[in-house]
């Protein structure tokens, strides 16, 4: 065998490992790359180089950027006073593809688990209760994911805080925009109703 | 907003170009790499470019290696006289993991097609004409897909080839290996019925 097959199978190999992808779109995704390998492989190539040597986490914030300090972490127009603290990066762009967010983030790279012995340590908790009294932050909103382990982790956070003297509040519940009551989950109705409002 | 945020953002836009990728899975997929980036990211790249330089079509068969004859091409055991004409380079690769068959590829590069204005000359059918002479081939194996466009496209090559005093085969269609008939379509229990053999 060539050195090139070797090559693209190792391509596949490495394609197959990526969150989404399996063996046989990796293959589809190797083969269309090398259809247009000028045009389409080879760009690829040079911007996965770049973003692999200059991707740095912000040593305030966790958030990913160029420098040490990430640029919603410098901009002094987001100085709010109001900390959004999320599970990860994927979630902060999240935040800021809604535009509804003007202060500054608090990646904490995951959540508590018993299970896979992650605590408060392997998490950026610590960073967190130190930057609330640098920054004078007056609101922390936890904006954890609404499963077992982003509640247990936003419980704990709120607990930690509880005597900071700030305000501690987390992402409203109830029916997503746009959505269906015949399509929801039964846990979703239920909190809901339960936090319904005057109309 | 800084160089790499853009240079991320670029990079997700050529990755949701992949087949099988959309906008979210990108930034799933970029995101992670990202994240390990020495480990995954990097060596990634360097495969992707070392691809990207090395890979090209094989003059004799369209197959992808390094060379301008493919390993397949220069492999003389492989000169059995049968000749497998697939649509693309993925027919070859899932032929070669199958594993039995030990003759030739022509790969024609897709199927003809009246709506695209797809015709002979834009797939490698002349190519094809011409090995035949010129490799002594005994048998051609029309493994084209079992869609319309590739059952037209095996109907033309077959007429092309009906003067040259060879022998024209199609694979088999039947049940698959493994198959259930009660989840198999009427097509298929209709082509297996028609084909059915003495047991």
């Amino acid at each position: 065998m060539s050195q090139a097959t070797k090559d693209i199978e190792a391509l596949i190999t490495q394609m197959a490992k990526l969150p989404g992808l399996g063996p046989r779109s990796a293959r589809r995704a190797v083969l269309h790359l090398i259809k247009k390998r000028t045009g389409q492989m080879a760009p690829l190539a040079d911007l996965m180089h770049q973003v692999a040597q200059s991707a740095r986490e912000c040593l305030n914030c966790g958030n990913i950027g160029t420098a040490d300090i990430c640029d919603i972490c410098n901009d002094d127009r987001r100085a709010t006073g109001e900390l959004c603290v999320i599970e990860d990066v994927s979630d902060l762009w999240a935040m800021e593809r809604g535009q509804a967010f003007s202060g500054r983030y608090h990646v904490l790279g995951g959540t508590l688990s018993a299970l896979d012995s992650v605590g408060p340590e392997d998490l950026r908790i610590p960073q967190l209760i130190d930057r609330i009294a640098a920054e004078q932050i007056t609101e922390v909103i936890l904006a954890l994911n609404a499963t077992v382990d982003g509640q247990t982790t936003a419980h704990y956070i709120a607990d930690q805080l509880h005597d900071a003297g700030i305000a501690v509040t987390s992402l409203a519940q109830g029916v997503p925009i746009g959505g269906e009551l015949d399509y929801l989950d039964d846990g979703t109705i239920g909190a809901a109703l339960k936090a319904r409002r005057r109309f």
